[in-house]
């Protein structure tokens, strides 16, 4: 990879459990990149981007000191690291879905600890150990925090007091007996971008362009397609329905009296949209699905 | 799952064989359902819609009695059980795909019985135990019909005489070398209510929505949209082909004496459609997938 | 499978490495195929059809001498079986992707062989006996070629000195410390012919369906649908940039002075285009996905 | 399968969960057993057993009406299908490990059943309807008992009050939030015989034999066999040790003043065993498995 | 890998279906081999031993031309090559298991053809073109022998006459409804060496220890140790029936009037052999697994 | 897990990548373990046993601390914990096998680094930070050490000048284009105590039986079983032949003029013993395997 030359987007992918889900974000944003099994220098098909596998955990890092020009990552490990960064855009998918991943000080089922102000003078097992340690000094909390390997909600009672970890249906956490204190970080993924690289007018241009491609992708995940046929009676009813919140495309049809009436909407309000659009006498109503959504 | 309070469907999905085709339905028609592995729960983010899964063979019996007030099973297990309840819509999917499902009487290829009639005596075995009894005596057949557990198909000639048993390419039979005597019910799935649910105007209400929106998603299965360009020309001939079955929507082009025209058609059609429409001079032609259609 | 009435077409499928890619192209011109396990005759809905698997080695063979009406298999065996077939259509997919794949001479990394020439005189081994014969004569050297049973990257140098091998990544080449020396063929999927079935009317506008149908397919792969809205004083430039390579359809919408442009355009180009539309006035832009487009 | 000739036994062996483990057994007994994907007739490689395949739940049945010969089963559905049938052997195995499985009355958590008692009057859903009438008219209490299709456990507390279920770790009803109330049978499988055929002398000695390998096969599962060298000075110390529970098998040896000593012993013993022989004096311990092992 | 050096036994491993066989078969024979995933060069811990991994089909040509001094392949292919090689040692074990492999010629079911002198004139497809070339002369027989690639039983009787092909259970035959006319070769597996290498007099007892040790490994597994304790009084009748087949080894043990008793058996009598020795009064039968046996 | 009663000894058990090996070795040694998907305490059969499954990484230091009496971890965490704790045992296993992994440092191909001390100045990714930067520190060498989350041998050249890094095969390396400059450290699993727990006599006793189990089912692993028949004439031979390296048990048979010998011996040795043994005189040569050896 040769990281020297103009017209050059040094783009680091989170590697591991965020891989795919990104991978597959960045073909349906309309870039072809392929992964050979044991390279971590991902090919685009788009020659100004030179792309590196990093793990989530170090992309901030490497970000921060410009050895990447920019970066998907979590809130949570730009926290950890405590990185100046530029964030260009929230792009809110994960390994399991698209909802935000939670952080959170849990203890044993029948500890005492109740409030972050009981942490004091206790032992806390976390993998995010640097922001851990922030939060507890701005709360005025003094408290041993040790880096966790891993298996972290196993250490309570026996190997710690309390541990700060991922959490995202907490089932890991009620299997091991614990109870959530407190949520310290909610957090989603970022495209980040390192602060000299955000002045590069180029490099603005084309991490922009990424961002709104992106997020076009995301947005058409949550996004469908509406068409339907409004005969002339009911066509009044049919707008002032759609106009609440769409901006309908309205065609009259050759067929007397009739128009055909387009919106794009939330999937999840057509379940709600279609009953009701029938029954003020829509008709011929057809969902398709998007790619891209771009306000 | 407070089953108890106003405004709340109570639903039951068939477990097993059915479960996953049914939630991807669920998923189509606009419902996120979250299934978590050791809960009988699934979880509608319809707050309004409280589900269970329930076995196919006992849906039918819990819906009669008003322990739900609606629910997904199969039309063999509504009558098996005998239950009076509503058939609120006829949805054709099944496990493998879209067609019915048979329960046939097989017999050993070399056995003498050759027509219901000469089961007379006989020994059956089946899961379908009701139903054939009174299947069997609406033809005035006195047979012993014994509930098997399974492995239905082994057991004739040593263990019965005959077998009622559900098959789908009848390759099953075939291996154990059964002939089919006579098909006795062919199945779809059944979307059916409680008889006092079915009074309650919002359930009911409910209910068809559901139906509808469940009916739109398996129609969209086989139905794709399609445009083209047609000159002014062709289109008298285009629109003869199209309205024949069709419904097309026809928007004239802002190039003179072109007219952009777009039908919704069963997706088993278009490639016969598509030549025609080529060698009568349509052009652009593009196919698109569907979502849901709803007439 | 009777092969003798009239309005018969026989359509050899490719088993083995393109069976499964070729299947999903069918499927998605429109033909639902059903394979059973142990069967060689894949059913078609189309009853017209009648269609069995064949090594896509032997593929040109049984299409050459009639025994199949036409059949789907790569250039390369067409070519190792000198076959005199019409080429109906260039289908440009295979196994692992769209591209095509190579078939080259190879020889361990420090041979001395450097050109064709060199092979005067030397064991080669390979799968492609044929064409590699005559491919030597017409550079008039003369060299040993035995037919290889697989593995044959292992071969030299112990076992031969050069070999003619498919690669498609030049992984398994490297792996086996093998410099390539020259590549001989490019090979893409064609849809083949038996020269009289050509002339049968029947035939030929069966095939030239089949062919349209499988082009569509595939290009709608590479394309996708782009609709947008543009205001009065974007018009034009919008119109500019999109008709330079595309037919764009038009719709003035009823809100005053905004107008619905739709495009089929290459999937590739959405990345670049969507930025520069948004930055001229386009908005509301929409991609959705396409299943076939025919021109 | 011919079942009439001379010198055949018919014998019934378990298709579903005890399946695999069966085979296995049969194997380490001694037998080869050949099952075809869609065959129900393992093939034995003694031509004196004619098996098949049949779901425990009705093993007992055609046991006890001659169908087969004999048969393995769990002791549960003997007594479910209240069969008159000899029990030639008990063996403890199954799907799972070596342990007897528990078939449990469990009820809610927070519901007021205590005791079978307070059943009385209450709907009970069991896949065990036969003995659990039974056995609840034993005890003087009249409730209702319906069949259940499977996912008994999320039946309480809506579509029943109480379950009878199958239990091995309780992990099942720990997640659906029951309590056991009491156990009311614990079972194990059996091998069974017809009551005629045991009679039989010829078929009845095959039983046995069959039924001593089987044994055999068990036990030595959790034996293993143990030799070692002893001095002269340890001798009576060791074989004082090891004669409490063994018969130690003793060789002089051509060296002077040394012992082969050989038991069979529990594989479970063995980790205690070792250390004290090894402390009195015991050296060149070796532990070897077995494949049977008749007393 | 050099293959120049003195003491250096070049061993061909066949690749494919027998590999994986092959490998187990010579660690169980004592030799560690790594292969690593993508060379064709085994690494065996016996640093004299120098093997390669070559498709079975081309193992003997290989062998007889002295590119490899010795090699594992089949009879058939051995035959197929009409190779002058030295078979060393039958091995007979395969993919599936331990019984030979049949080549037969096969043709539809209502075919003509039932004996081989009715393929005069005929075409017949097949992998083994040489052999079945060779066959058919000797019997005069005139007839069309063609290469196939595969899928070979689909090609009767559209794309040929007759197959001579590979068969295990025949299920795959029947599946094509074609009819077995005649075996032409039972093959197994076969160690053959170099003629030359086997006048090497270092090769030649190398050869011969490997061949020992594979037969040793594969013996075994047909094989068991089997112990026991027999009384004064049982001694003569057990020692009777013992050595009709065997060769026991008989320790007096140290309680007064018990022998140990010990032999190897064939693993299939065991199963008649231990219900014997119980009632003629032998006791503490212990059945031990064996590695290697040679005789 | 209560941890505080007399007569218990707290172990902890690797979590990861020798879980699996670790469980199987006590399997091997004589303890069931049950470990439930959800838990870190794995259940022994042995009530004076409490474990838990801690990250190899973070075992000496709970450990050296007293949360627990002993543990199995590499000797690679032991230093870089730098703890203080006693090695009761080596127990030469791992993941993949039985032989040592290394860390190394590594640098690009073609890097100017080619010893320890040009790394002076440079930065260092490793996951292994304390003992890097100890080992350095010993050679006089200063340099940037940071810590890798994973993927670090991506790292060269764009992220780091050098990593250090576990290896087994080296793949991993080569096929990131690095070199190795050293090996520092050559590491095994441990079976290591708390010192305190250490001075405990019934803790002591405890893990020492653990140790010579866990080291005897070890051993068993490259040993087995050799018995064999010898004539009188050859006796002397054999045994001078086998003498040298073991202590055979012999026997003399009732046969006269035979003796039986027995001995346990390295199964690597065996394929050379064999054919030795056989070439003077002995016969009847049996191997079988073994499942512990104590010495």
């Amino acid at each position: 990879m040769n990281m020297n030359k103009d017209k050059r987007l040094k783009l680091g992918l989170p590697k591991g459990s965020l891989q795919e889900a990104t991978l597959k974000l960045f073909r349906k944003a309309g870039y072809y990149v392929s992964v050979s099994s044991r390279s971590y220098y991902p090919v685009f098909d788009d020659e100004e981007i030179h792309s590196m596998l990093i793990r989530a955990q170090e992309m901030a890092r490497y970000v921060e000191d410009g050895h990447l020009d920019c970066g998907l990552t979590g809130k949570d490990w730009i926290l950890e690291q405590n990185a100046d960064v530029v964030e260009v855009a929230e792009l809110i998918y994960g390994k399991g879905g698209f909802s935000p991943v939670k952080w959170v000080i849990a203890v044993p089922m029948d500890s005492k600890i109740k409030r972050v102000e009981d942490l004091e003078g206790k032992r806390i097992a976390t993998e995010l150990v640097g922001f851990t340690k922030r939060y507890l000094k701005s709360k005025g909390v003094k408290a041993e925090v040790d880096f966790s390997w891993g298996a972290t909600e196993v250490k309570p009672p026996h190997l710690a007091d309390a541990i700060v970890e991922l959490t995202e249906t907490g089932a890991s956490l009620r299997a091991n007996n614990l109870r959530i204190v407190e949520t310290i970080i909610e957090s989603t993924t970022r495209f980040i971008a390192n602060k000299k690289a955000w002045q590069d007018k180029w490099k603005r241009q084309k991490m922009k362009n990424i961002a709104m491609l992106l997020q076009g992708a995301l947005t058409a995940e949550a996004k469908v397609g509406l068409k339907m046929n409004v005969p002339e009676k009911s066509f009044k009813r049919v707008l002032n329905l759609l106009s609440a919140m769409h901006s309908p495309t309205v065609s009259p049809l050759s067929d007397t009296g009739w128009y055909a009436v387009e919106v794009i909407t939330d999937e999840k309000m057509v379940r709600d949209l279609i009953p009701k659009l029938k029954s003020i006498g829509a008709s011929g109503i057809v969902e398709y699905p998007l790619n891209k959504v771009i306000p």
